[in-house]
């Protein structure tokens, strides 16, 4: 259950150790931000993590016009985990890329592997971009766990490296229609992965090498075509419900 | 299961009749989109479908330049009805906007009210911005029934003319963590709404009104905070895949 004041104070991610008597120092657009965007002085509270220590209130402690530091008042929420959850997606075009990558990151994966597909659209990602939107997410909906991003990878590599105890998820437009709950339910507890294919699908014979790894579940999700970005919601969602920390 | 050729010829929601041996005039932006931004020509193939009558292949026949209609040459698919779900939504700001009622078309929901609460941000609505979303989405995601539009209602009034034999299901932020799934199993079947609040959530009252009133589900969805969009597609995730037409 979110937290009142996770809305009430900005939350800030931050690099620093956070603890007991500590300062936060604060890289110079984060005191623009913070001073001349939200209009915030010294005592004003801010609420920070940095994927390691959990969350902290902090005071503001002003030192110049794009100069300040956090000074930690008590922590509010001690780390955690998440579930250990890996996405892999086929890069899309810009804005559409940023959504999914927020998305992923509400929706609580540890980690982000963008794939690459004889149909992938967008053949260059841009890691800084993902990082930011990942931040920018975890800053907003109150995530302590900051997903790693990964570099993009060919998928027919990353399923050669596959560790076979890692069930992956493969979200199957061309499967029958048939209970996802029950597909997923199927599943022994584990680590766990969802694989979202490109915009145009996966190729035929990507997709048959798909089906035929031990490792792998077909998930069907209806009978409407949905676009990328909204198929990842959709299965991280049902992932979380059925195999998940939403129960 | 979509069909391939739902990728490969464009598609497009049109106004008129559809049926054997009719042909199906275009409007100006439509013709220009086709001849013009797609280049296509004479003879070329177009899905056409207008909520009512089903897909239909139809070809291209050009009497100019930004000129042309539509001969139907067979029905691709039967008009499909979809489940019963209203979606109702506190209305986002444009961007958010838009995308909510992209995503929700996309989850098949056939009717979508935006409700004016307490802590509303955008009280304008544009429904016709609405509704060029809605059909985007559809022509995009192969979706044959175009979901009805509402004008915006405040919340207390669309709950004071509730219809009780339509459970709403209400995703509550403060509901304490609870399988969604088992609490969705436990509704009957009939028909359904789901409600998705403002970004800044209810009115504490709002919500107290909403538990007490006894055509509502409360659904929790896990310990994170989630955007009200991406709520919307978890929400009605869970509604299609326990309740509704992905089994």
């Amino acid at each position: 259950m979110p937290e009142p004041y996770d809305f009430r104070s900005p939350r800030l991610y931050v690099e620093a150790n956070l603890g007991d008597g500590a300062a936060v120092p604060l890289e110079r657009e984060q005191a623009n931000y913070l001073l001349n965007v939200l209009r915030l002085g010294s005592g004003d509270s801010v609420l920070v993590f940095n994927g390691r220590d959990g969350e902290w209130l902090t005071r503001i402690e002003v030192a110049g016009k794009r100069n300040a530091r956090l000074t930690i008042e008590k922590q509010t929420r001690p780390q955690s985990s998440g579930p250990d959850l890996h996405y892999l997606f086929a890069p899309l075009k810009r804005a559409r890329l940023d959504y999914m990558v927020q998305k992923a990151t509400e929706m609580g994966v540890a980690r982000l592997q963008p794939v690459l597909t004889r149909h992938t659209v967008a053949e260059r990602v841009n890691g800084e971009r993902m990082r930011a939107n990942v931040i920018e997410a975890a800053e907003q909906c109150g995530i302590l766990r900051v997903p790693e991003v990964a570099a993009p990878e060919r998928l027919d590599r990353v399923l050669a490296a596959w560790d076979a105890g890692r069930r992956l998820i493969f979200c199957d437009e061309g499967a029958p229609i048939a209970d996802p709950v029950a597909a997923l339910r199927e599943i022994a507890p584990g680590p766990l992965a969802v694989l979202i294919g490109p915009e145009g699908g996966f190729a035929p014979e990507e997709r048959e090498a798909l089906i035929a790894l031990p490792f792998v579940t077909r998930l069907a999700m209806g009978p409407r075509i949905m676009r990328a970005d909204t198929a990842a919601v959709a299965a991280l969602t049902l992932v979380n419900a059925v195999l998940g920390d939403w129960r």
